[in-house]
């Protein structure tokens, strides 16, 4: 699909008008190639439509590629699409957007209401930042529904209905190849600077980012820094660990009380700073709107209860049988296999070791790191199958919410890698009991793994598409990378370009990086300066992929972290059995009680229930938003409360006045 | 206070207009006999002052005593509240009431769209209970905010600002003595028979109750009602160990196990029933109005940062101070009094009995009970005086909301009140280790406080008011009790019944229930059987107690059962720690493990921890709403959405057409 064509006549600046489309490109539609040209026209015609007569009321184009290549080898159907400010406005409020008014506080943004909002000037050109523009874009075709059509022009066999949501219909059977929105290379250089290009000592740009990225993924960026200087104070207090070789258990004992208390009071007051954020950005007191079924859902057309319009319906009894007979018993079957392989593993090793330790030879040396090396292959290509089997059943349970089936698919990948990276942790903690050898993994996990996410993830895609920059430039006449290209094939470079698949594996990197940091914090406080470092990395790495591996992603409205929060609080309760067995284990501790083993284990027993209290009521005393910020949501309400109440008199006065039934309230005092 | 005197001429039937008052007589509002009568008619005027110039539209008239009595002696300053039933019917919207729509779906009551409400019928004279009646009026009474006066007419020292509740604040300064509804003798006739008049084989009439007591107390009983229901299969399966004798261990592990899943089980569907109960009684969906503050609260004069008016304000931060530097050390240093006091009661026990040992006589044989009685006693008066405390630190806390009040009053109480209860035999079961001193402890404590609790709070005040019935009858010539009293002398009578303080003692009692029942479940199997018994009498004393020796409580509207199905899952917590320790102590357990007891507490502690983490994800797992309701509310969620849209969609198209910006949209379409 690599293209690229020089238009004819000057450099188009980005994101001004180029000199074919009369309009801002905000969002790209790539068609299948072969895609039917009646289908093509009832498509753009239904984009172009007026809202009143059921179309998007969107500006669309196609993209003019050069005539020097051969079209034949080249897509010709790219579409830009784009949207007067007027319509963007309007759709600003469909999407429930929240925007801060002149009195400070947060409101829905209402057209009619419109020159009240803060930083409304003129015709509001500046109003709507390029990202959420591109989401109301995307919001406005996902929610262009089929009328009277039977099926899509050209496609007997792709049927619709009334209600239908025509782009999903299209993308989920393949026409609709891929929608994308575009980079905008001036904001993005800006950002880039502001980020991660000076290394600095100072917070992200967080606004920023969640300007051109959209809220959710600032709020990864945001978890991630808080996470890091969350772990600042713990790498403070473990450096000496290391420095002094202190293996005074007491002081251990310290360490992991601290550690305790620490992941408890950091995973609650970032709930209140991400909420403080969320409130900043608008999504805290965003009313969600009802989610349209995702595309991959089928069934049997029925009526939904919901909203009474025509759907595909699937009995959630069916769904549940499909989860709770098929998906729960394979990921446990999953979980014991990945068991037996780790012990497998282990005897492997215990042989590998027997065998050198009879005879040591070079050879016999060399065998030492088979078990290990087959081990890492065997996880990560279980892991891989793993994956793709977790994406399937979940498909197959057939979720009709997207955020549902987010749901299902992240609690099954995160058991299972959380087992994989974990369990030979446990095992050799609480089987046997070896402490050195725990404390050697720990750091040999931490470390390799650290060094090879971010090549894998960040640097090596970060070099192949610097690379296929290059060839593009090259090709396009221009020498530098820092040249623009022309606007066409800018697009066609982007269209290219990896797609960032979401947040889910940055979050379960940070995920797995605190369970090591946590869950054996007792035996290597060091893992904590470990983090501390790959996190700082990791910003730069994260920062890079995003601004300049993937595709741009669409903004996703967000007000926490979600599935996520839960996923950490319960690795942190965890974390308090683990600890509190590791310290009973150790060897200091058993010489507090000489005599009874049993004394000792009661005595851990209790403390780790009065630190899960703890935790909990901890928990439940820390309000998870600010005050200041109840305050302000309670404002808005109530005062939305009062102008109800003020309509309603309004309505019920009107009401008597015209049927006379207030002389008959007047009347009724008179009796008295 | 006790009058009655004979209205000239027939007997008057309530609720129908007695000959003077010309409505309803629906609230009573007593204030203090030497009421300056300046202060009566303002009170008076501002009650009956229309909406429109800060009234609350309602009716007043005092009630005549007859003047056979010497009017010294009585109080004449009681009032008869009533309204018009328009009024009725708007002050339901105000105090946002949610009915069944004529669709079968729950909406908030509106006065515009009343004729669409299911059970409307010509001039909604039947629409509205007696008692949400009554929750009207007591609301409009309320929300009667001060206009300009500076100081209640003739008290220059009750001092008013505009926007502060005039009812609140004369009954905080103790001129209104006392508000409350009057029973509907017919009514209450009706659902008596029906609900414990009779003994019968059938589910109490919770609707009924509804109807008459409001939800809060109807969902008191419906909890009652379930929680009984959910004991039956426990008392079932516990009577063959009674009976049988059955010592085994074995036996006992399986029968704790039960106990402990099917209590995770009971309070999770619990919450699902009790969800549909608010839901077909419309508080599910009922948006809560802004709390105004407690009649208690004080503080300086400023403005409230929700609503912008002028209130007292306290600071929030001093609040916290007092709680944690105050209250929290003081509950503390209780429930470690508490514990010196089991302690001193446990080594006076021990004394006691080597006495008796070494020189049993009539006398030592006596002594035996003294240390219970006065344990008994102390606990007793301990009680009482904590109880007091609590209060008095909790209005000291200075609680702006009544809800807030009630849960950290709550909070105190329970804590102290576990401990009391429970510390004795947590003490035996653990540190004495007598298995079967508990099981004697047990049923002397279960069985003691059910019949004492139900004698003291039910049977003892009955017949009391029984008593001065008789006597009010007597006097008034009607020589039997069924025969109605005038309705002067009802009314009186009414204002002279005990009041009902709310639902914070009945259900404390039903959670000490649970937890003798539910804690040491696996050494007492016999517990169930008695609690059941004991609820199934308990449902015939409450309800005897709420409808014969009370004055009719304000309905009060909830969704759920709030702070006591915490209470409720924390005891079952506690209960899953209880019963593991229990059966780890057992000789049948250690007789498996005979060699080492550490593997034996490994075990049990393993089996405790797999315990909590599969309640924790029964309890996440289990919707808390069952699905056909999530159903019914996203859809009526979903249609206010849609019309909220709709009217948006005229707005901005009346906007654009008056504007011209409509043909600015069209020309931007063109420019394509």
């Amino acid at each position: 699909l690599m293209v690229w064509i020089e238009v004819s006549g000057a450099d188009m600046k980005f994101p001004s008008i180029p000199d074919k489309t009369p309009f801002t490109p905000l969002v790209v539609m790539e068609l299948a190639e072969d895609t039917n040209e009646e289908a093509v026209t009832w498509l753009t015609s239904r984009i172009k439509d007026t809202q009143q007569s059921g179309g998007a009321e969107l500006m669309i184009d196609r993209l003019t590629l050069d005539d020097n290549q051969d079209p034949k080898k080249e897509n010709q159907n790219i579409f830009i699409v784009g949207a007067s400010r007027e319509r963007l406005l309007v759709g600003a409020e469909d999407v429930g957007l929240v925007k801060e008014f002149n009195d400070g506080s947060m409101r829905g943004f209402t057209y009619a209401n419109r020159e009240n909002f803060k930083g409304f000037q003129g015709d509001g050109d500046n109003f709507l930042s390029m990202a959420e523009c591109q989401f109301i874009v995307k919001h406005e075709l996902d929610t262009l529904r089929a009328r009277g059509e039977t099926h899509v022009p050209g496609y007997p066999k792709i049927r619709l209905y009334p209600g239908k949501s025509v782009v999903r219909r299209i993308q989920s059977k393949g026409i609709l190849v891929q929608i994308f929105p575009l980079h905008d290379k001036e904001e993005l250089k800006r950002l880039s600077s502001m980020w991660y290009q000076n290394v600095q000592l100072s917070f992200q740009p967080l606004d920023d980012i969640r300007h051109y990225f959209g809220e959710s993924l600032a709020l990864y960026f945001g978890f991630l820094e808080y996470f890091t200087l969350a772990m600042v104070p713990m790498a403070l207090i473990g450096m000496p660990y290391y420095l002094f070789d202190w293996e005074d258990y007491d002081k251990y004992v310290l360490f992991a009380v601290f550690n305790l208390v620490w992941s408890t009071v950091f995973l609650e007051t970032w709930k209140r700073f991400s909420a403080s954020l969320a409130y900043s950005w608008g999504t805290l007191s965003r009313k969600k709107a009802f989610e349209e079924p995702r595309p991959g859902f089928h069934g049997v057309l029925g009526i939904n209860p919901v909203t009474g319009r025509q759907e595909p319906v699937y009995s959630s009894t069916k769904r549940q049988l499909r989860i709770y007979l098929v998906s729960v018993p394979f990921v446990l079957l999953c979980l014991y296999l990945s068991l037996c392989v780790m012990m497998v593993y282990f005897s492997a090793e215990g042989l590998v070791l027997g065998l050198h330790d009879e005879e040591p030879t070079f050879w016999t040396s060399l065998l030492l790191y088979v078990p290990s090396i087959i081990y890492a292959v065997v996880i990560e290509i279980m892991n891989r199958i793993y994956r793709y089997a977790a994406e399937f059943l979940t498909d197959w349970e057939n979720h009709r919410l997207e955020s549902s089936y987010q749901n299902h698919l992240t609690l099954k990948v995160l058991v299972f890698n959380f087992l994989n990276c974990f369990a030979s942790l446990f095992y050799i903690a609480f089987m046997m009991q070896d402490m050195q050898l725990l404390r050697q993994s720990l750091a040999t996990l931490l470390i390799t793994s650290q060094i090879l996410n971010q090549f894998v993830e960040a640097f090596l895609p970060f070099w192949l598409q610097k690379r296929r920059n290059k060839r593009v430039h090259r090709r396009s006449g221009k020498v530098s990378p820092d040249q623009e290209l022309p606007f066409d094939q800018q697009v066609m470079l982007e269209a290219d370009m990896s797609t960032y698949l979401g947040t889910f594996d940055d979050y379960l990197e940070l995920f797995l990086l605190f369970g090591y940091v946590s869950l054996f914090s007792c035996v290597y406080p060091l893992a904590a300066l470990l983090a501390v470092l790959n996190n700082v990395t990791e910003v730069y790495s994260d920062a890079l992929k995003m601004c300049r591996v993937f595709k741009r992603p669409f903004s996703e409205p967000g007000a926490d972290i979600g599935v996520w929060q839960l996923a950490f609080e319960s690795m942190s309760v965890i974390a308090v059995v683990t600890n509190c067995a590791l310290i009973g284990m150790s060897p200091q501790m058993k010489s507090y009680f000489p005599d009874s083993e049993t004394q000792l284990i009661l005595v851990v027993a209790t403390v780790e229930h009065v630190f899960l209290a703890f935790k909990f009521i901890l928990a439940f005393v820390i309000p998870d938003v600010p005050r200041h910020i109840q305050i302000k949501l309670a404002r808005v309400e109530f005062e939305s409360m009062e102008a109800l109440k003020k309509k309603v008199m309004y309505t019920v006065l009107r009401h008597f006045s015209r049927s006379g039934e207030y002389g008959n309230l007047k009347r009724c005092k008179c009796l008295q």
